[in-house]
């Protein structure tokens, strides 16, 4: 069955964890299975992996790079500062969906500038765990279509 | 029952019209439908508004303050110079989320900012025209949950 | 008798309707009111505008070039965005006060900057409705003195 | 006969009415007769819209998209300030001339900046009233050679 | 009787002294007067004081401190300049009405940010001598209402 | 008979030589031609001086300042670097008129000042060869209507 | 007994080993000791973590939050550049201390922004390698006063 | 016994005074008593002056020159405007301590920048009160160990 | 026997005083008795002040407003800041000369910008104590001729 | 034998296996065997790191301080973002030879800035593979003429 | 035999002549030698031109254009801000290397911008005189495999 | 005897020729007399050179660079533009003083930076023609003094 990355970068181990009467207790594991529901539906697997390392998500991208046919990512807060990771995003010829929990584009400035936005098909904010179903259906429409990543 | 407000913004009612090679035969008219279909299945109905006039636009939020529950807006270029439309949506009182076609994030640095995101609850972009059949679906979802609007 | 324009921006329609135990119960039609009272007082008419549509501001100056004595503006948002309207003031040749309900330049970066204040001959900012009076005693002030507008 | 819109923006219905010991006598109306008459000689009509709403513009250039083969277009303040009617303008397949009375690169930096000039094919400033005979020349030429719009 | 502070900053002890055909003959002891009559119609005191040291205003304002119910300030240059008179400002715990006999924002950039704005109840600016008046009658209905300085 | 000045700056000597096919064939010859002819209808004479020195533009509008009646001036990149060459143009005091064969506003944003435009009475940009014709077209007119340079 | 972090990022691993003629013998591990035993006097052990990895930061602050009670950080370049070790330390609900040898804002412009104070219950710089005891004693003084991080 | 200068800048007088709830109740003279106390067990004696006026903490450091052997200086708002206590300080030959109750960089961003920092030996910022104690303490490192100042 | 005011600002009171192997020995005193015997020589005699307060120059023009025929006016780190005494200076109807020991616009970027500029009649940096006696003559010069001030 | 590092950042672990028909089928492995061959010539040894962390390229620096004589390093997009690199860098006593494959000034503003450029001795950007052949032999070229780094 | 051009910009004449025992005593002749010298072993002769005049760097360009197969090119400090030199070197359609002695974005921020690299196909810096000749076996490399410029 | 350099840049050859009832009959011609007497009078001759051409100032500071002791340089508007001009100052090692007749200070923003003033030892603006009187004087004073060029 064909796989598809799911990538959560720096801080989104600890979702669930921390303060959940605020933020809710879905983990990231909980948003994993949800992915892995969602992908089932379709006849895709899903390739769960987190890392607060900007090294570890490019190494990620490019062993996903023959292995996968497509992505999920929320890099978190090397979405606004890593140029690397948005060059190996770059080498990676499946279409990505960018998704984040809130809106960055609500929040500080320097939060507004997105390095992985040019090479995404689509993004996704504000629509907390949930919004990584939408982006997992996204990403399916884009296979199905195979319409050219933008 | 209870209605949502699907406002567009300038340039949107050109949509299917043109380049259809490209841009595929979606019309503004079949989102519109796509948008009351989803709606339906929750039981809601929909208002669909399109003005290529600020103004147009400003006034369609004011006539549905007590008279819908939420908003889907594509606010087209408005989306980066309209601090008036920004001001309105403040005063509207329901969940909004705010849907672009392409993903302006990957576009000119103009679009980078939007004024409407300090305002909406979620945003979705570069998921095409079924960018809206996700942005209802997260409208319902904050309706359902009765979920603070962010 | 002369006659003076009031003219408002986008929003200020929702004065008094919308969460009255923080902003009071004064509404747009008693602003005029309280404009038109003041103005009596030294023999004026008034003459109120209201429109959210930046034309239907320029519309309403340029209808008032030969029918007015001077105007009383607060233009909302188009304060910081619309330079059509610092344009068709410019070619309004009576003494325009510039009113905004709370103080502009204590809030976000992009309302500090007004196209309006360098074509008004007084601004009045922070002083609620009553800046309203405070703003057609200044016009009259500036009529019966005869001096030079700014 | 092909028709081709001559298009004017805020305030400039005003010309020719205002001091006229120094913007001269020349109305909008004189203007669009002249532009008609230099038309005229190439067998093609005008179509002249004026209108202060930026909403106004932007549905004036999408009615003239099928009706007209070419465009001459003054947009005032709005040149520096609309990325709405940006995006109008590129989706009209005909050559755009744009035109402005005075040299706006000779003005405030606000005025610096044109929204228009990366859609237009030509640009003629500071030429007064005349410059809109010889945007209509250039907008024949272009017709004429069938030359692709830049 | 309850006293209001009445301060003004650098240059404004020349006022009336300096071409007196342009500026007029209005003194800042005519100003004080003017201040000190409508204070009395709502039985208030005034302290004026006029300094062209920033930290002589500074000192004002803490001297002030217990000793007033309120202040009308015109800081001149240091309007602009001075973060340490805006600390001194935000440690005063009544209204603040900040005054301009012309209108600072048409003129050059460096005097379009205020420092004391984000600490003023109210700006009045452009109204000349009688904007200290209306500054007065401002602060007392500040004063007579209770309300809460923004 | 009088005389007006065509000048050519940096790298317009290789019009017409390269690249034919898509800039077409004609020579800086053949515009200064073009130039004479229309230039003499009016009875004027042209002198035409191309130098790729921003030195030899200076001396060349310091030569013709007594001995020519107006300018055609298309300074190629100079336009935007060349605050020298505006002090030059600045002492000239006949009419100019700035070409461009392209729109330099359409490019890159080095390219959106002129140094040019606040000493020249118009500008014409985007219209190819044909714009000389033009360009001395609208000196003619401001010769002979003895218009004050703007 | 209770343990504090003591974290130490890229390029500290170096110190004392390098120029100690300039920079004196001083090394990273004589550094921990002094934080253990000035954290001994307060009945406080430390968990001393160098990583000159970015993910490898915040995996510390993570692994950190539930087993110790407050932090000591110099996280030397990427106090500039660090949005996502930012993040990381949001989440980590004890006092931190943030240090640097030298002071940071005497140096290149680069340097003088710090995504880690906005967090950081206080800051010492410049102090050299006795600013990590001083920074031990500001965090025990934390503690025992069981004050609020700022 | 040797001296150091002690030195607080604008608005610091009102330490303890105002909203002791919040912000305590440690008056600028108990600082100053606690300096003059940790400074006694190193056998130094302290000069305690506080001025509001730019001018005033320019005049002590040079009243200091030769009669003090070190400074810890607070000062204000000043820290972020004056280039003339800069200068001041350049040429006074001993070292300098920055303090900051609060931390100066988790505010505003005019609040940033330090003109002190780059004559400064260190900086603490944060700690409150006690901040003064460990600069005194680190001054008398530098006094001791007759280490040049950075 | 007519007055011209030399006016020091800043830290200028410690000329010569300090490194003196350096700077060499001129103080302010030597430099004031220079000035004296330059004006001397043109019949003038010299009233010299020295303040470090902003507000003392401020002062000090005021007070020689009707009594001085002109000004030499070295405003140390005020000239960079200081626009208050740029206000000061633009009401001192006599021609102003600015001095700097050193070259300002060879320092740091905070240094390019001088707010008496655009007041002065002449500016003279570099030049050293002896810059002073070319300001006085430049002065006289100005006086002599009767020369409008630029 | 002397042994040089050559030193590889994120993404440069792709080379020849991606579109070979466009960057060709040289690998990093090939370009690592030419590096070691033109060492060779010289007696040096090459010892060839990659790493797709910023941690990673700077241990790699710190391990080889002592034990290698210069260093070759392509640091990829860490070139433009990793203050933290430029530290490692800073500390390493030996020649710093720059490459690029591509030219990163004729790419993007984003890597127009070099962290890496300060620090090293020569850059060589644009010759593809062969540029490290270059670096290769700059690098001996330095350390034969024992040349001071730049 | 094929010719290449080898241009240098302003200053480059001094080189060898001034400061030798820092610089070295390599002159611009001993460059030219070492250049022809490298040619002549690939079959290519050179002419070598060198200039202080940004227009004779343009005139050398356009004079070799037919002439030549290559370029090697220091423009000296014409590389920061020559914008006509960009364009002569857009219309030379051959490889052309970029040299600079020492490394430009080591220096100045205005040294960091390239108005070459966008169009040199290799940019070598920091190598000294040495790299001219690694400019020349680039070139070289580029004639040989006819490899498109980039 | 030893000569100096007297060089002027661009348009200063149009000095007293053109509106001599505003800028008064001093021409170029009339400046270097005056600059030739009043260095006879300290045995030195001067060698007069004026170009419009940036090359053309560079290469005649190349070619006084052994047979001049000292410069007096107003480079027009290259001041403000001309790197290269700097780099040329920066090898000729003598005292160089930079003159203006008016004060750039005081004109638009990109008068207000000299590339000249780092190069430079003094400074002289706003002086009129008698400005090069004074710059002789000075260059003098540090030719005499044998005083180290800034």
């Amino acid at each position: 069955m064909p796989e598809i990355l799911v990538l959560n970068g720096p801080n989104l181990n600890l979702l669930g964890e921390r303060e959940p009467e605020i933020y809710g207790r879905t983990t990231l594991a909980d948003i994993e299975t949800m992915c892995a529901d969602t992908a089932a539906e379709a006849g895709l697997t899903v390739r769960c992996i987190q890392s607060s390392h900007e090294g570890g998500l490019i190494d990620a991208v490019h062993d996903a790079r023959h292995s996968t046919v497509g992505a999920i990512i929320n890099a978190g807060a090397y979405t606004h500062t890593s140029l690397a990771l948005h060059d190996a995003l770059k080498s990676y010829d499946h279409p990505i969906i960018e998704v984040h929990l809130s809106n960055p584009h609500a929040r500080e400035a320097v939060r507004h500038h997105s390095y992985l936005s040019p090479v995404a098909a689509a993004v996704i904010a504000g629509a907390g765990a949930k919004g990584y179903v939408h982006a997992v259906e996204i990403l399916i429409d884009y296979l199905t279509n195979a319409k050219a990543r933008l």
